[in-house]
C-alpha cells in the first residue's frame, strides 16, 4: 500500500557556502517512516541554498567552494544587490543553477547512494541560517 | 489513498532566455487536483528550456541572464550550430546544465517553497515558443 | 492502484565524460513495468556521474564535453586529487553541479520527453566503469 510520509529537518548553518552532510539525518528519517520501496524527495525551503550529492571529504568540499567562487563570484556586483542592498545576489544565482531539490530511490529500506556519495545541503547565504529541509517519502 | 493527477500547462514565451514565473499556475493546478500530501514533478517538455527556482524580481532575473551569458555564451560558435544551422546550440547546453525537470513537496495542500522562492520556466531558444509543462502530482 | 516498481540498469561506460543515450533502456523498462500514469526517477548510483537530458546528436554531445572542460577543467589541480591521488576531482565536481538524479512524468504509458530530447547518463570518471542506474517507477 503506497503512502506518503513527511519529515522536516531543521539544520543550523554558518552560511557563506556552508556544505553540510545530511545523509545521516535522511537515513534516520527513513528508519522512522519504515519505507521499504519508493522515493525520497529532499527539498531545501528557500532561494539561497541547494541540495546535491558529493563525496563528503574536506578536500573536495574545499574544491566545490572554489569552483562556485570561480563560476559565480561572491564579490561581483549583481543588480539584485544594488536593488535590495543585501549583498547575496551570488547566493541566489548559485541556488538557481544547482537547484534546491533532489529525489532519490529507496530500495530494500535504504536510500540508493554510491559508496562515496553523500547528500549535502549547501547554504550560500551571507549569514548563518536555520534551514528547513523537507523529506517527502512516497512508497510502500 | 495515493493517486496520480496530471495537469498540462501551455505557456507562451518570447524565447531568448525568457524567465517566466509559473508559481501561480502550479498553485492553481494544485487547488484543482486537491492534493494534500505528496509531491509535484514539474517538467518542461523539450531540450532548450529549464525549470528552476528563483526569487522572481527584475534585478535577479537580469543577473541570471547575464550569468548564463557569461558561462554559456549565445554568440559562441557551437558544433551543433554548424551541423544543423539553427544557431541554438547555447540553448541546448544551458538546458542540459540546469535541467528540464524539478520535484517539490506538497504539504497541507500547499507547495513547499520559501517566502522569496518562486518556480520559473526558462526558455533559452532563439525564438518565441509555445511551451508544454507537465505537472505530475503524486500523493493523497 | 498506485504501485512502486524498480528496474536496475547496468551500463558499461568508457569514462572520461562518456555521454550515453539511455532513453531506449528507460522505455523498455517502462514497457516491462506497464506503468500508465506516474513518474520515473532515474538515478545514477555514484559520485562521479550525472543524469540529464540532451538532443542526442554527435555535434551537441561534443559541445557539452567542451563546455564542461571549459567550466570545470580536467587538468586543473584539485585538492581532492592531492589528498587521494586518484586525479578525478573534476569528475566529482561535474557530478555535484549536474546532479546524479532526475525525475520525469509518465503519461499514457510513455515518458514525457520532447521530440529532440533524450535521457543521457554521463560518466565523468577517468576510467571505464560499470554503472548502476536505478529506475524507480511510482504510479498506476
Amino acid at each position: 500500500m503506497v503512502k506518503v510520509k513527511t519529515i522536516t529537518l531543521d539544520i543550523p548553518t554558518k552560511g557563506d557556502t556552508d556544505i553540510i552532510n545530511i545523509t545521516g539525518e535522511v537515513e534516520n528519517a527513513l528508519h522512522e517512516v519504515k519505507l521499504k520501496e519508493g522515493i525520497v524527495n529532499i527539498s531545501l525551503v528557500g532561494s539561497t541554498g541547494a541540495i546535491t550529492t558529493i563525496e563528503y571529504e574536506p578536500a573536495l568540499v574545499k574544491d566545490l567552494k572554489e569552483l562556485l567562487e570561480n563560476l559565480i563570484p561572491k564579490q561581483k556586483r549583481y543588480c539584485h544587490d544594488d536593488t535590495w542592498g543585501d549583498a547575496n545576489g551570488y547566493a541566489h544565482l548559485r541556488s538557481s543553477i544547482l537547484g534546491t531539490s533532489k529525489t532519490f530511490p529507496v530500495c530494500k529500506g535504504k536510500i540508493s547512494l554510491g559508496t562515496w556519495q553523500q547528500v549535502a545541503l549547501i547554504d550560500f547565504d551571507n549569514r548563518p541560517r536555520q534551514r528547513k529541509v523537507i523529506l517527502q517519502f512516497v512508497g510502500e
